[in-house]
């Protein structure tokens, strides 16, 4: 439909980049150095690993009983049985402040508390509900097999055996891993920070009257999409669409913000503002302005002061399209991390038939679990219709002129990973 | 292995409930009232819906424009084409706060940026870049389909739809669809407050002398997990086997929690304090004390003063197993929420034939994606095995005496929201 550029009232013409053509230029061009810094284990849930964690220490450290009961010698229970039990005679107990913990000789049983060390000359333990107690003696019933109920030294981690890789967004059972093994910090990748600049004259008119709700909410979308991922963002409220007063915002919002992202105001209209706010700021300025996505098309980014400026589109579609064509793996790499490793995928069986045209097509879709399958029914809307976003709960990126037939099965990534649960 | 209780050194005998009886039995007897809480819709990412979410208006409130462009009367461009475009004389334009909107008569056009209301006798719109200014007037080179470019009032979102609907975990697009239609504010589930008490000597005393990290890690990986599921936890501290300790520090939290945690000492031993410390503070105090449930078995609860004081086993891999049989169902319902909106599940073909014996089995698997297929590795490791939660990201509970065939596709659940990303 596009013609060529025959209007004196146009600004700009869009040169379209493909999606993965501009995430690739935007990588690269950034030399991402991603900063790291020190936190409490404690405090670590959800964040992204900066240091490859070896085991410092065997855990358990040292052999010790897996449940209350007798530390025995599994040569003596050899014969046992129920109808002639084997007879041990109880040397003594340990219980966790025992300062001297008897030898077990041949014959003999020592009574220990969960986790106590296991005392030399013993190598296995029989439960206390499986023994009979009589005159100082333990009675036990059956054959006892050597290292029974004995957590050995080492059994669950050994020294030097890798536990977690940086990159590894850290999960409630790994904090647990990590204290085990003596980290009371650890290292991990900061949260991005991530300023969201929305512009338009027409919104900047809507806040100077109503204040409650503002009226940017689509850069609240965007603020919750890039803490879903993995940073942290403030909505910086609104401003008209004149390039000095963008210029400023962006310039001040670099100062303390590793992104910058803006919305609305960057397509060919006479009042676009964002492009020459950028292109104002000094080189490199604008890299790329416009992509093969639909919708999408107006997003692009520039560079200032090495910073990335990303530009997402003003409808609510066409931005989180864009979120996801540059923002997803920009945040990603700031963690070091594969886009996989930010938004989980699935495979689904598509509903209808559904293909791309000429460009790159942001699909969104309802996946549900019907009977053990899941099943996408795909999402139609303009690049305005939020309806679709809130119906849809997966999305995939068709490249050009594919088609997906109906019943096929395509991978498609959680919008959030709130988005998951299916709901 | 069991046999009978024969030992007077034993404190107890458990009497074992399946954990889905022991679930339905917590549920039963609490009458769970789930608390509400009025939050800013712009706080609430994370957060589940307690009112169905009805639109009290229409997006878009009128009809308007969806690009820059000119509207016109779509039956002035029937015949329009390439070689005999149609000319429409350009009689104003309207910018955001354009007061008044002039009317359009056939063979006029008015300028529009986007998001403007569409003035009377318009019903299309063409964007900017697909005409051609001459005098005053623009050319159009193709027929304009009516209502093309327009956004129609309503259709997004229609007054009196239904929306979000009470249980609904809100996601980012949420958040802006509930701002677009004017919320401010937001009821929501409190999150329940939960209290973590560690119970051991052994704990206890190693407590005195580690600070730094406390030893008291398998605490940390359980407040993990709460808050993956949607509560708050506090870790409490580390308290010895002792009755009237533990009994006052229960007490003590459930004054400021909705639901108290112990972990550790809570089995038939000598030492095993925290049965007698729930029964000491009151009716109905132990409710269900044995689970057959492996590993998880000395699980159990109480209720103290209408309030859950849930017993977790002292062993990693049974704290956590008898977390997701009974505090994961617990935590749900205490927003209104069924277990699969709280943890997200996917199937998988297992790697290995895997089965259960005379009673339920928490089987933890590592899932990955295979040539896109998911493929479950069970992994083996008893109760005090830690690194098999590390290695693990989903799980399910075998029923008793199940078998599953390697290659069988079962369903199995994350193990928190963060273990869908298959690191």
């Amino acid at each position: 439909m596009s013609c060529e550029p025959v209007r004196e009232d146009w600004k700009r013409v869009l040169k379209l980049t493909s999606p993965e053509d501009a995430a690739k230029k935007l990588l690269e061009i950034l030399e991402i150095k991603p900063k790291i810094e020190e936190i409490n284990v404690i405090d670590c849930l959800g964040r992204v690993l900066a240091e490859d964690i070896i085991a410092q220490q065997d855990i358990p450290p040292y052999d010790c009983a897996c449940f209350e009961g007798y530390a025995i010698r599994s040569e003596d229970t050899i014969n046992a049985s129920k109808s002639s039990p084997a007879k041990l005679k109880v040397i003594g107990k340990v219980f966790p402040d025992t300062k001297e913990i008897p030898k077990v000789e041949r014959g003999q049983a020592v009574f220990l508390v969960t986790g106590a060390p296991m005392p030399s000359g013993a190598d296995a333990l029989i439960k206390v509900e499986e023994t009979k107690l009589e005159d100082g003696h333990i009675l036990v019933f059956r054959k006892v097999e050597k290292l029974e109920n004995v957590a050995v030294k080492g059994e669950d981690v050994k020294v030097g055996s890798p536990i977690l890789r940086a990159g590894h967004v850290i999960r409630p059972t790994d904090i647990g891993m990590l204290m085990g093994l003596g980290y009371s910090k650890i290292k991990v990748y900061a949260k991005p920070k991530v300023a969201i600049i929305s512009v338009g004259k027409e919104l900047y008119l809507k806040s100077l009257e109503q204040k409650e709700p503002p009226p940017n909410n689509y850069a609240y979308v965007i603020k919750g999409l890039v803490e879903e991922v993995g940073g942290v963002a403030d909505v910086l409220g609104i401003l008209p669409d004149d390039v000095e007063i963008v210029k400023k915002a962006i310039s001040d919002a670099l100062e303390r913000y590793d992104v910058i992202l803006t919305m609305g105001s960057c397509s060919i209209g006479v009042n676009d503002a964002v492009p020459d706010a950028i292109n104002g700021l000094g080189k490199p300025g604008v890299i790329v302005h416009g992509l093969t996505l639909s919708p999408g098309k107006p997003a692009g980014f520039g560079v200032v002061m090495g910073k990335p400026v990303i530009m997402l589109p003003g409808h609510i579609v066409s931005a989180v399209a864009a979120f996801y064509a540059l923002c997803l793996p920009l945040l990603a790499a700031m963690t070091r991390r594969s886009v996989g490793n930010v938004l989980p995928s699935i495979y689904a069986k598509l509903e209808e038939s559904e293909e791309s045209w000429s460009g790159y097509r942001f699909l969104r879709a309802n996946v549900r679990d019907v009977d053990g399958e899941f099943i996408a029914k795909p999402m139609h809307g303009g690049a305005n219709v939020m309806m679709t976003l809130i119906k849809a709960n997966y999305f995939t990126i068709l490249p050009p002129r594919t088609e997906v037939k109906k019943g096929e099965k395509i991978k498609l990534r959680a919008l959030s990973l709130l988005d998951t649960l299916l709901q």
